[in-house]
This record gives structure tokens, C-alpha cells and sequence, in this order.
């Protein structure tokens, strides 16, 4: 189990491609040509995603070998080959597709990622991500996050409380807010809490929140908050993050930089995939 | 039955968002609170995806309505509304990010489709999108490129005969493999070659395909094509199609430019929801 | 993979038929019993489905071996071995009607069409099926027209356009119906119009429908549209085929005749199983 | 909940046949279309199946209101309406095969089964079904059949006991299996031994079986046998059984006769679709 | 196939503890190290559910091995070993829980039943189940019972009759519901009525009931029912049965003992897994 | 959404339970037959699960109507009415025994917690569950925790380190594997690290652990981890939790007490249904 559920992802991305079948392949391809194919990369940046080449074609067909050559989260330049395919020629058709969308994809999503990393290197911060996903892949897209050396936030709505503007308001003040949550969630649970002033971040950090999330401020602000935080929450940046920010944006001594572009603005780098029959 | 399939998609997002339960919610927010919401743009570009937030709403508590203000594929800038939700506040804050990721994500890929759709106005080619698509959410996707006046090319492997190289090669010649399909695909079925050369061109026609494919041809020879092909099959251009290029492709009289970065290369539209409690 | 989705198919007919177990067999066969089974016809006709045996098998208990004796698409008859079972008695015993059911439906089915296509031989026409077939086998009993060695039409709604009679009349007459449907649907997509009239057919080969449709027409009928299309489009005839009359009306010169029947009115081969312990 | 798991099954069917969707309808039908349609006999049989029309519009869309004029296993004849559709024409035309398919391959099953009993009318026998079902409809067939005023057997190896050949041989003898089957069973579950000799018949009454299957015995037999179990067992009988031969079947007394052709052998009833836009 | 089903049992119990990753060991266990582990009984009992063992670690890592030491159904003490796992250590701890609680559960049940198996030692007498299981997992339960040599009752509402009170009164009283269900159940379905009074008992057995179910009778009125009954019937009885009664009931002749303490009221058998790192 | 795939949990339970369908009921209560009934309170303790009734019918038939007399979470006693449904005699009985399952494992629970919770009034202490939970249940187990005035420790691996035994060993020691767990966890994750030692809460609380686990402690360590720990970090006390040892424990002044019984050793509640046909 490479991570949890992807074998579902897998299967579900085959179904959708693959319908009722490859009516080209079975009718121009002949049951017993064999065929090697390798999966090459056609521009610069991280690996990611070479595991599910494996579980695309365990699928489709368990007689296709696949050999890897790349190393998931390694540089990669045109003309790299990323994994070799070795089976029948119908089997290996019918999946490129499949295997080339899931890897273009989070290699994409890793490239974007390590590309703020190195931005920000040199400092304590930490890339890390969103719930700005693509729907029903948020598990995978995370991992390329990692694999770009990047950090996971909060999976989803269950595994950490975030306090936004508007649970504020609901819950009667930040104070409040933050008893009631403390008061409900399991202990294990960490606290966030979204804040736009300085005033807000003196109450949440008197608060006891754990981690204080300092929302499209000026870099004039987010240093004040650091000093007035002084180590008793974890400082969180979000907002207005982008190539150009990031450098000074890490070197406040923020801990926490999250950027929903990694996800939502990534794209697919491009990887092909050359077919010989033999 | 807004579209074959999006039910369960939607699922599967709130089941990814919401796990075991949105937990600062929960623990801040009284049952009883009522919020109105407005989603809003935040960028020019199509509105694509609407549906979805209905479906996402009914789905999470329907007390939720939803009322449209911006219609399905409408040109949309900084400031306007695209629809208004009202109901317990609870179930509107927790919907919030997967209903939004859905119409960014959608919005995104209509507003690239249309800003090519713009740039060929006045030819009679047709944009049309690809099979790389994100695993899970082609059926939505290729909607996204109809909503900003794209259209589509096959759904999968199952819907029509797309011959490329590989298949020429295994099939014996582009006649040998025209006909082979021919002979054992459904008669409705349309059988497209992807030619590189005027060569094979020539020979496609005459082998009876439907479609003839010029894959990355420069203008010159997809002039040339058009010439010899003379209306005797659909002509369609893939291969460095972009933004820069697709205008003088398009002037050539080629009938379709299908484009993998309408889909494998959009990024979020930037679309947020501004709530009060009421 | 034999065909797309059959492994859920065969899961879902095993879940119905064990249920909560195999009562019978558990409390009267030993655990460590072997046994040997032969699937043996009992009439005559076409194989298919045997490659099921193996899913059904593979998924009750890997250990059972399934050696095939008849291929797919054979002609049999009384007493001959379509396949050798070897393993556990236990498990032979369990899968043995759910095997059977698939395996007679299937070849029910392919012995239909291949007597259709017989009663053609030396024409040029096809015998194809419809979507008159069982719900939940469609993937498989088009398997099994194509095993008897007829043709497929289109799988669903959304792999060709096929305009009836309510979709003239929602569309403003043929010639506007077609150009909507070309407008809209994918290049990619053949266009079929049914007709009941020759001034029907006239008017969809003018507005360039790629297959006409002739409805329930008489021998007359047909004959004179096939001379007024004079190949400009594909000719397909349905309505009123069975053993008697589809000699004469392949004989019209017809490209295509459609059978519902392949499917609707097959009835299940006559073949069992016979079971020795070891 | 018409009958259980009915939901899933239609649901399957319309995917199936929906696919990404009705490409026809959607672009040649206005949106805002309505139609009126009419469920019509055109052969003579019983009517089955009618409740899952109601299904299949409830799962595509629930304006189309389905009124019913035909009662679930009533005498249909030529001409006569089944159930009338109104609604938006897209959705009355998008699920107009998907119902068709259901309701003629009921139809066909309750049509054979009546016919089968009303063969044996006046005598004390019941017709009843068997395991051999299409694959993933069982709990559909088994109703059609009831529908047909014929009885249901076990719905699989999981509710009812049911000794064969193989079991004896692997039991050692019959009144050692019929004693393993009862040491282990659930007290409630009934157990039937089948027998192809007197002997045999002699051996399981006495063992205690519930119920005595005479395979494929001669009337002769089957008269011996009744006469000796003397109505300590309740006799069944299969095998041979048809339309001709089931009427002296029945005069011998048995009291069930299970006919795998009510299923296996059942055809599509002949029901068509008057549609008209309004 | 253990038993029908169990997979996805496990799958779910998988996904339910493990989520999106098991975030310790995946950070703090290098993935190349290996562990050993025994599953270790912590107190008396009867052992039940090991193959789900092997099932959990199949699933979550097939080079996990396990061996059993232990025999299913076997009388276990604190320190006995019940099967050893050997594997990489990150699979080998992400599985704990799930395989634990499995195990756990079943043992507590089948310890459970199997107390009530001693008590009545030496009469006619079987326990059996109920229908009181735990949502989602009875066929795994019920199962647990059969390790613990007791006996199952029905499965559900669908594999036998069972006339409660209420039926009666719907149905018109004991012999006018017995009649119906008879009329229409499937013949190898038996008939329990439940019984209040010996009145009930004698009009249940008049009428052909196969089982006469005591409910919550005093001995002396069980005594009475068994002596009534006198062989013509199964007796059952259920209400106040518990470790205290129970010798007693069974030395009144009856043949079943249904309890549902078996399942609603089992606890988890104390047992421990032990793991080094080698 | 009363919970986050209870619809699911609810669904497998009335499949498992109803199956082919409610023979008896069917066969012997009319069509049109309506009922009242109540859900009676049978024994003392604490009410949980009723909105799960309402699933239960809304699924079976949404005729049927459901009215809450109790309240969750409230006290109840033998004879008090939890709520009563009206509708169909049919749909009301074929649900009886799903419901009753549900609501009798969950008020279980509620009643156990809640009687931990209240030994330990007064204190700072919570009561909170495990990961001990029935497979597939554990969202609604959980739940049941939280209703008896419980709390919830992590719902899986996935949403808080835990690091034990293990973990520290394979990762070189206490220092190390909080390091390693915070360097790669989300840093909205907290860290619990289990302790069988003094030495180890000393080690664990200066790596920055965010719980201390004692892990079986004497109530005389445990005072003393407490006084060493001051506040530093929340103590959480597993191990030998039971209802005699709890008051104890809670008056260390730990902050957490995890007991496993909560879910693992409770029985159902008795609660019955009491019918009548109107």
C-alpha cells in the first residue's frame, strides 16, 4: 500500500479512460506483440508520482514489468528516462495515458513546490500546503507536495481546528472561540487561529492558541507579530504568497508559509512516453 | 441529473474535506446560527461550475438554498456575485472549500478554453480539449471546456479510433491499420490517423480515415495538407498549439486544434465566498 | 483484465449467490476434499464466456486451476470439454452455477448472432446489435454478439448520435436537427438519422448523416433507398429482422442490420458440469 | 424500498447506458421541452416490472411524474398503456431504453412463468424457479416470477439446504450427509436431498429430509416415489420439465416443480414508447 | 475466501484507522526496518477470528507473513501465542489495531458462547444466536458463535419465517398467518411461531408451525410446551436466558436455546501484540 | 448529514439485515396495514443514537415518520418512551431490529462513559476513548463517547502522532523520534509520547512532546510524573483504568484518562419496540 486509497484513485482513473475498452489497441494491435516503452522527461523539475506508473499497470495488466530509474523527489532534466516498461503492447498502450496524467500532474505540483522551497532556503520556515486541492485527489497531491520537499497542513476539516474570521464572530470573540474549541476538541487537537491585527494576535496568542495565523499582512506587520508572539505559538504566514514574496516573507522568522498556488496553480510538466514494439 | 456521475464525485470531495467532521465548526459555531454567503469573483474570466455548488449544498444539508446571480459560462470581473447561499451556518462554512475548489478549478480550465476560443474568432476551427484531463474529474472537466465555448474530442479510449504511430506500426502501414479498424470497430465509430508527414497524409485519406491529425507539423505543411486533403476528411492540428501560435494555425483552414493545456495546464480562477451570520 | 469492469460484475453475481456461504457444501464436504470437474456442452452452438470461468474461480479460490479445452467462439456441441476445473472440491462446488449462468447467457448470445450471420454469409452486410440487452451485462453480451461474430453498434447514449423521430420533431426537422448535432457533439462522432420514408432518407443524406437509419421499411423500400444513398452514407436497416427475412434483406445491398434480438431473445445454451472427487 | 438493493441495480443500468451522457437529446431537444409518453403493450403476456419505470425517472429525474395504468401482473394485450410519462422530453427520452430493457425482460419472465401455470391449474403443485438467473438480477427474476403466480425456490447456497450428488458422494452416503447438513445448519434451515432412484428416495425420507427433489425421473418414477414418501416429505420435482410435459407432471402430486427455463429461457416481452413533445 | 465479504469488512476497518497515513510510523520507523511480533492471549478464552489476521496484513502489506500457533476455536490462556508476524516493522505497526480489534471482538464472542456450550453440556439442547449483532458485522459474528460451538439462527428477514406477535395480530391470528406464510414463502423456508401461552402453543403446532418459539416462559410452562409439543415441532426458547438459567432451561428438553447476550453483550478478550525490531 | 457516512453505516446495516427482503412481513401483514410504536427504555442509563432511527426509516421508507420524545444524551429509566414512528405496519416492522441495534450499542457506550464521567466529578480529568472501537463503527462510537459526556482521543493513525514503545526504539531513543515526528509531521499535529518510566516523562517533556502518556503507572508515579511535569505538558493516564481505579486517578491531577472499555467492554443497552396496528 503505496498511500491509502490510491489503488481506488488508480482504478477509478482507469474506468474513466479506458470505458468499455481501447477499441484502437484491439483493433489494430496484435494480442501477442510485445512492446518496451520508457517514460521520459521533456522539461526541468521534481519527480513525482512514479509509484502509480506501478499501480496503473498492475492493473491494467500485472504482466507488464515496470523498472524505475528515477528516484521519486530527484531533479529532472529533458531527456531523462523516469521508468521502463517492459509487456504486452496492447497493455502498455492502453495505460500510458492514465500513468502520464497522474505523474505530469504531481510532478507539477512538486516542481512548483520545491521551487519555493529554494526560495526560501537559509531560513527556519516551511512550505506547506492548502485544502485548495484538486477534488478527490487531495491525498495524492499532498504527497507531491512532500515529495517536493515541501509540508503537509491539515488534511481536511477533522484533523485540526482553524479558526477563521467568521468563527470568531459565531463564537463571540477570539477568547471565547478558543475556549469553546479547546473545551470540545479531542486534546490531541491543535488550534489555530486566523488573525488580520495586531490586536487580534496579542488576544489569540493570551488565548493559548497554538498556532497563530497572521493573514495577508504587510511584512511590516508580520514582523511585529513575530517578536510580539515571541515563541509562545507557532507563526503561520498565508496570503499573498507568491515567488516574488517568499524571500522576505521567510526571513521575519515566520515558522509556517502556506501556499494554495502549490495545488491550484500548478501545472502539468511534461513527461512522454516513447513505445518501440519488439 | 446535472451530469452522468458528478454525484458521486461530489461525495468523494465531502468525504475528503470533511472526514470525520468539521471540527472547529462544530465545537464554535451554534446549531442554530443562520449565515448568509456570497460567492464572488475575484478575477476576469468565465464562470464555470455553478451546478456543483447546489450539489455540493444538498448534499451536506439541504436547508441550504442557493440562488444564482451569474450565469453558467458568462464573462465574469473583480467584485461580481455568482450566487448567494443562505441557510445554517454550519453547513455553509463547512461546504465552503470543497464547493469552491470544484468552480475555481472549472472556472479556471473555461476561462483558458475561451481566451483561445477569442484568439481564433472568425476561422471555422473549433478548440478542442484532450484526454489529459486530471484522474477523477474528466466528465467535469470537458464540461468546463464546453461552458467556455471549447468543444470536446473523445471521452476515452472507448468512444472513437485515434491510429497513432504505434498502432501504424504494430497494424502494419496506415491502410493495413485504417482497415483493420474499420473492420472490427462499430460502424458508427469515426477513425482519426495522426500523420507527421504529407506522406502519410496522402495515404490516410486515401485509406478512408475520417479525420486526419497533423501532430506538431509546422504551418507551412499544414497548409499544405489542408490543400491535399481538400475537405475529403476532418483536418485536425495538435502539437505546440499555444496562445502565441494558434492564431495562424487557425487561419490555415484546419477544421480542429485540440489543446492539452486547456485542461493539463489551467489554473484556479480566483473566486472566494464572503459570509455574515444573520 | 478480460474486459473492463467484469471483475465487479462477476464479484457482484458470486455476492448473490453465496450470500452468507455455501450451507450445503460447508457441512457436508471435507475442507481438504479435491475435486475435478469438467464443463461439458450438452447442445449445439458458440462458446463464450470462458475466460469468465477463470475470473469466477480466481476470485471463489486461486487454487482451483481452470484449463480451457473449447476456445472462444467455437462451435460445439453435445459432449464436448469446454474447460477442465481442478481444485478444492469445496470451491469447484460453490462457483459452479454462477460459472454456468454466465457461460450459457454469453454463448446463448453468440450462437444467436452467429446463426444470423450465417444466414448472411456472402453479403456484405453486418449484423450488429442494439442496447435492447440485460441490464447490468451490457460490456458482456456486446462481448458475446462480437465472440458470434457479429459487429457492435453504438454502447450507450453517449458514443454516437442516433436522432429518432422525437428528435426530428424537437429539432425542427431533420436537416436543423443534424446541423445542431454536428455543431454540438464531438468531431469525433458519427451522426445517424432514422428513417421511416424515402423522403426522409433524402433529406438526411442532404444534410450529411454519415448512417441512415431505415426504420421497419419494406424489401421495396430498402432497396430504393440504398440506390438513392448510393454509398454517400452507411446504410443500416432494423425493424422487422428475424431468420426469415434478413436473408433478402442483406441481399439489398444494405451495410448494416441491426438485431435486438441478438440479445432480447437469446436464451441460455444448455452445458453443466460434471464433478468427480479425488 | 420497492424491493431491496432495486436502487443499485438501476442504478448500474443507467450508467451504463447514460455514460458521460445522451448526446442526441442534449443537442438537438430544448431544455425547456416537455413531452408526454406512453408505455404500450404490443404482444400478449404479463405485465412486470412496472415500479422500476417509476425508479428509473426518480434516479434521472424526478419532474417526470409516471402514473400507472397497467397493475403489476395483469393480462396485457396489444395496444394496451402501461404507465403514462410526463415531463421534460430530455429526461423522458434519456430513460426510455434503460426502462424499456427492465420491464421487457420482466415481463417476459412473469409471461413464461403464467404460462407454465397455468398449466397445472387444479392440481396442488407450485411452479417455481431456480439459481439459474441472469448474473447481478436474481432478486428482479425471482420477483417476475412471483409476479407470474409462480414461487420462488432458495434465493441462493446460502438459505436452504440443498444435497446433490457430489454432496452424497463427499458425505458418504445419504443418510450420513443429510445428518452432517442438520449437526451444522442453522435448526431453521430446511434440507433437500436429491434423488435419481427409489432407492435413494427410501434412504433420504428416512434420514429425515425435508424435501425430496426426483431428478429427472420418469412419470413412472415420480408416481413410485409420491406413493412411497406418503407425505412424509415434501416432493419436488426437476429436470425434463417443459411446457408439454409439465401437466402430467403435476397430476402425479408432487408438489413442486422448479423450471430453470422461466428465467434461462425467458424472452423480452414486445413494449414499446409512444413519445410526444408538448 | 474465508467468508464471504470479509474483505471489505477489513478494507473499511483499514480506512477507517488508517485515513490518509499513520503519520508516527511512517516519520519515526525507517522503511527498511524489519519486526518480528506475537500476538499474545491475556487472558481465558476461546480464540477466534485469526484468519482476519492474515486478511488485514494481505491487505496493508502481503510481505507481512503470519503464522498461526494457535487453531481457531481453540481454549486460549494468558501468554499463549495465537499466530507470529514477521515483515517490514512500518506494516507490521500500522495493522496492529485493526488486526487487534478484530480478534479481540470475535474471541470475546465465541468465549461468551462457548460458556453457555459448557452449561448445558450433556443435554440436547443448542445454543444459537439472534439477530442483535453488531451493525455491519454479523456475518463475522455469527461466525464467532459457530467458533465458539454454538449455532446460528436465521441470517436475516430473508432466509426464514418468524411469526411474532404482531404478525399474528396482522395476519389474523396464529393459523390464518401460519397458512399465509406457507402460501407464499419459498418451500424450503421453515415457519417459527413465537408463543406466549401454551394456548398459542397448541394452535401454533396445529397448524403446521415448524419451530415453536418460547418467549419468556417459565420453566414450568416450557415443561408443559415440550410435553405438549412432543416431538411434532422444533422447540425453541428465548427471553431471561443468561449464565444462571440456562441448565435449567436445558434440562427441559428443549432443542434451542437462542441468546442474545451471545453478541449485544460479548466484550473484547484481553490479547496484546508484542513487537521487536530485528 | 447527522454524521459524516452514517448514511453508509446505515445502509450495510439494513442490507445485512433485510437482504432479499422481510418474508415473513411480507407474506403476512397487509400492504396498507399501518402501525404505531414506541421505543421503550428498558433499564437505566443514557440515551444515544436516536437520530439514527430517523436514518434507518428515511432509507427503509420515508412514510414513515419518527417523533423524539428523549433527548440524546439524556438520562433514561425503564418504561420511558424514546420515540414513536407511525406509518407503514410493513416498513415500521422490517426496521425494528437495525434500529434497535444501533441504538442499543450506542446508548451502551454513553451509559459506560457516562458513568466513568461522573466518578471523576469534580476533577480536571477527562474520560476519553481509544482507538478500541468495533470495525466500521468507530465514527458513531465516537460519537456515543462524546454523548455520555466523554471525549475523544485521535480518531486513527492519521490526525495526531502517538509515539510508543516501538517508535522510540526504532527511532533511536525518545529525543530523536520527537524530533524526527516533529520534523516531519504537519506542524498542526500534536505529539504524545507513551511512558513506562519517570526517566522517560523527563526526557519526553524536555524533547517537547505535547502529551505525556503514563502508560500503567502506579497512582504513586503518577503523582510524581505530574509534579515533574507542571504544566509543561498535558498529561494523559492509560493502562488499568476501571471504575474502582478511576477516582484515584483523576485526583493525581491528570488531564486526560483513556479507557478503552468505553467501546470495548460496553453491552447493549436494553431498549425494546412496542407495536400496535391502527
Amino acid at each position: 500500500m503505496f498511500l491509502p486509497g490510491v489503488d481506488e484513485i488508480v482504478r477509478r482513473a482507469i474506468a474513466e479512460d479506458v470505458g468499455t475498452g481501447d477499441i484502437t489497441t484491439v483493433s489494430t494491435v496484435h494480442v501477442d506483440a510485445q512492446a518496451r516503452a520508457t517514460m521520459v522527461a521533456k522539461s526541468v523539475g521534481i519527480a513525482a508520482g512514479l509509484p502509480i506508473v506501478a499501480e496503473v499497470y498492475l492493473q491494467i495488466d500485472p504482466r507488464v514489468t515496470v523498472e524505475f530509474e528515477a528516484v521519486e523527489g530527484e531533479s529532472i532534466s529533458p531527456g531523462m528516462v523516469l521508468c521502463r516498461l517492459t509487456g504486452p503492447a496492447r497493455s502498455v498502450l492502453t495505460g500510458e495515458r492514465v500513468a502520464l496524467n497522474f505523474v505530469q500532474r504531481l510532478s507539477g505540483i512538486a516542481t512548483k513546490t520545491n521551487s519555493f522551497v529554494r526560495l526560501i532556503a537559509g531560513t527556519n520556515a516551511r512550505i506547506v500546503d492548502t485544502r485548495k486541492t484538486t477534488p478527490g485527489l487531495r491525498v495524492l497531491e499532498k504527497y507531491a507536495v512532500r515529495v517536493g520537499k515541501g509540508y503537509n497542513h491539515r488534511f481536511g476539516l477533522y484533523d485540526a481546528v482553524l479558526i477563521k474570521d467568521n468563527h470568531i464572530q459565531a463564537g463571540g470573540g477570539i477568547t471565547a472561540t478558543v475556549r469553546a474549541a479547546r473545551m470540545s476538541a479531542p486534546h490531541t487537537m491543535s488550534i489555530t487561529v486566523e488573525c488580520d491585527t495586531i490586536a487580534q494576535v496579542d488576544e489569540a496568542v493570551n488565548a493559548g492558541a497554538d498556532v497563530i495565523l497572521l493573514d495577508n499582512m504587510s511584512l511590516y506587520d508580520i514582523r511585529e507579530a513575530v517578536a510580539k508572539i515571541h515563541g509562545r505559538a507557532t507563526v503561520e504566514v498565508s496570503g499573498g504568497v507568491n515567488e516574488a514574496t517568499v524571500p522576505d516573507i521567510a526571513q521575519t522568522g515566520v515558522d509556517i508559509i502556506s501556499v494554495g498556488a502549490l495545488t491550484h496553480s500548478a501545472v502539468a510538466l511534461d513527461i512522454g512516453l516513447d513505445l518501440q514494439l519488439v
